[in-house]
């Protein structure tokens, strides 16, 4: 717990989130941080990270805590380390210095906590040990994998409302986590002509990140399989015709994410089919940007992507048909399965914990549509949201090989033609982007695109 | 999960530890190898890493799945991926390509566990989820926190008497994890002039375990604290008359773990008192070595480290005395706090799971005494055992600064010499010793220890 670093504009960051809360809910709530869970043996155990839920009201990473939000008021349930710790983890920060960190107005032992829990809301953490502390206390199952219902529902919108748009304190993290996401994806692509393996392009990317006492956001994906959408294997070996896929994301010592993605040649040259897809997903990662701004649909950036997507393996001569025609049956989704993006704040898929109550806006669900199950953010947008762009082309074997499939689209891909393809397996390009009051401004800007840039970085 | 990068002999390997298990127990063992934890929301998960002693019989870091061990005899209970993970994962060796590269005589889904758990033992895993269909299915509590009993526990014994020495398939995986640990440290101490803070150093050595594809064994320790002994903070400044202490292991893709621990000087030059005091502890760290070979007391090694150290502080003045009578009365706790080191295999502290079932000999239990608590190995060597030796010196505010034990300790210390070695916060070495039939070798012995070759390495 490092509480040095932190800006002392935190306390009022803090107070401002917890007023703007009292004015949706007239009940108490309480937040647990969550303890550390256990990798293979109890006190061998997985770095930290609390509930992101309580970070936003909290701001330290703090384990085995609680907060108590009532009326704009902080109450910190937190017990001082035992006297015997400072011999293992050294002298830490006690309770009244953490309290005046966050601008707490009470301070109370976790041992009183008890006393304080009537009529209270809550939303569950993600280890067993605390989601059973909060089952006792509360007398009810708070449960993970469970929907909130009644005062926690409440609770879970309010939370939403507010973290759907983000305020100074997070943009100012938010920044930063991007702007070492971009120095982490620079960094892989400079290691790749000296990197025989997936692994050692990752390590390039990470050690930027580790370098700058940040944590991944979500576990790495760097890998020459770019068709297989969440690989975490980084054992194979590179060889010049492959494009290298990196999805790596930065996130900061108080838990802001990054989250990135850019696919390029290992040879540091794309060949010629690659260069056509690669510039296809491109177009349609930068109409998409263009399009965002206030007041439009998230969906309909969705289908944009699915358009230019559409049109563009027309024009190649791998689709046939007319673009819109090919969106409304689903064609684009054999190649482009996954959603155009979704929201990014403390979590990089945020507050997915609480279900699709932050991504969808109230009365809508998930389409079963083929091309629009996976779309994981479905609202207007407003200024203040952070939302990826990362719209993709993959060969997926899964998918191109399902009878099903095939048999439905038959007449549409010309097999022929996209077999000249088959040195492009899978191309992502994605970027963070921030709606505006205006429109849109692209917080990992920093890091090039374009086809030309992206293999002089690779090739310096 | 990869199964391309197994050597041919594992199903070899994981016959004959099952034959050895029969010979030992009557009944039936059944293994779970557990599931992900979530970080912050159910889908961005921690890391997968499977039960040590699943691991030790099935060889394979395989999510979500069981082995039923009896007469030798392996089940697989496994089930075959979702045909739609595949669009997510891509193709998985199914159960069948499973089962035959680790060797197993039959295989079943998981659904069919259920009928095969009568008067079967089992060891609880880490995960919540796993524990609690590990109770529901034996249905009895089956929970890490607490020691196993009845026939579990007779299972707990006799896998502890199977893993505490090593066979040929597990050294090749420790070599491995000990090579490339020690090119970490190599690489940490080569980053450390162009380093500002101690989390650039930490990128430097987990790069290189990224890089060979492995993971660190346990949180790293990269700190200019290192009196602080659990410390996991990396924002400090390196200032060039800091020393810098590293604790950091590598762990292979089968899970087998690395553990070593380097102390060198910010500037790649050790003052002359800390050089005084990095020589004290090579030599209590060469003593122990030097002792080490079958039927030898690790408890003697650890109270020789004791010995060698008190009577250091007394030829450098600190301490007044004879060295013998100082560690008997714990004196050189005062400085050296913890113990001598601890089992190493698939876990860092190996089977520390089930508490001291494989650091005590039957029959013993820790010591209370200031000196011995921590001793976490209290058995006699044998040829095939994997230990630490890990000497140090520290100079811990709680500690030092403690009423009682200054009043305890007040004619022995000489706190005005003590004084003069300020710039020695904390040092500690530490090696991989496996005890061979006629004494030891060391598996980390490529790093070197002296002091002079350790400021060349930082100054390279």
């Amino acid at each position: 717990m490092v509480i040095s670093n932190i800006d002392s504009s935190l306390a009022n960051t803090l107070s401002h989130r917890r007023q703007r809360l009292a004015n949706l809910i007239d009940f108490p709530a309480i937040l647990w941080s969550g303890g550390s869970s256990p990798r293979n043996f109890p006190a061998n155990l997985f770095p930290f990270r609390p509930s992101s839920h309580f970070l936003y009201f909290a701001g330290l990473q703090l384990p085995n805590v609680a907060i108590r939000l009532e009326a704009g008021k902080l109450e910190l349930f937190m017990d001082d380390p035992k006297p015997s710790s400072a011999l293992w983890h050294g002298e830490m920060p006690n309770r009244d210095e953490i309290a005046q960190t966050i601008g707490a107005d009470a301070t109370k032992p976790m041992s009183e906590l008890e006393f304080s829990v009537e009529d209270a809301a809550t939303i569950a953490v993600q280890d067993a040990a605390t989601w059973t502390q909060q089952s006792q206390l509360l007398n009810r199952w708070v449960l993970p994998q469970n929907p909130p219902q009644g005062i926690d529902l409440e609770l879970a919108k309010a939370i939403v409302s507010l973290r759907l748009t983000h305020d100074e304190g997070a943009l100012t993290e938010l920044r930063k986590a991007a702007a070492v996401t971009v120095a982490a994806h620079k960094a892989g692509m400079a290691a790749t002509p000296q990197a025989k393996l997936e692994a050692e392009v990752r390590a390039a990317m990470e050690g930027v990140i580790i370098a700058h006492n940040m944590t991944t956001s979500y576990n790495s994906i760097v890998t020459v399989h770019g068709e297989v959408l969440h690989n975490e294997q980084y054992h194979h070996r590179l060889q010049p015709g492959d494009l290298l896929l990196a999805d790596v994301g930065a996130e900061t010592e108080t838990g802001w994410a990054g989250d990135v993605t850019r696919t390029w040649p290992v040879s540091g040259k794309f060949s010629p089919t690659q260069k056509e897809i690669y510039n296809l997903v491109l177009a349609a990662h930068d109409a998409c940007i263009a399009k965002i701004r206030p007041g439009v649909e998230y969906g309909d950036i969705h289908l944009l992507a699915a358009t230019v997507i559409a049109q563009g393996l027309v024009d190649l001569g791998i689709f046939q048909g007319n673009a819109e025609d090919l969106v409304e049956m689903d064609a684009h989704a054999l190649f482009f399965p996954h959603g155009i993006g979704h929201l990014l704040g403390l979590d990089v898929h945020d507050m997915e914990d609480v279900g699709d109550l932050a991504g969808y806006e109230e009365g809508r669900q998930r389409s079963d549509r083929f091309g629009l199950s996976y779309l994981r953010l479905n609202r207007p947008l407003r200024p203040g949201m952070l939302v990826t762009i990362e719209p993709g082309f993959y060969q997926v074997p899964a998918i191109l090989n399902d009878v099903n499939l095939r048999a439905k689209y038959e007449n549409i891909v010309n097999w022929e033609r996209l077999s000249q393809f088959s040195d492009v397996r899978g191309i992502r390009i994605e970027d963070d982007v921030l709606v505006t009051t205006t429109g849109s401004e692209v917080l990992t800007a920093a890091l090039p695109n374009d086809a030309d840039t992206v293999e002089t970085l690779t090739n310096s």
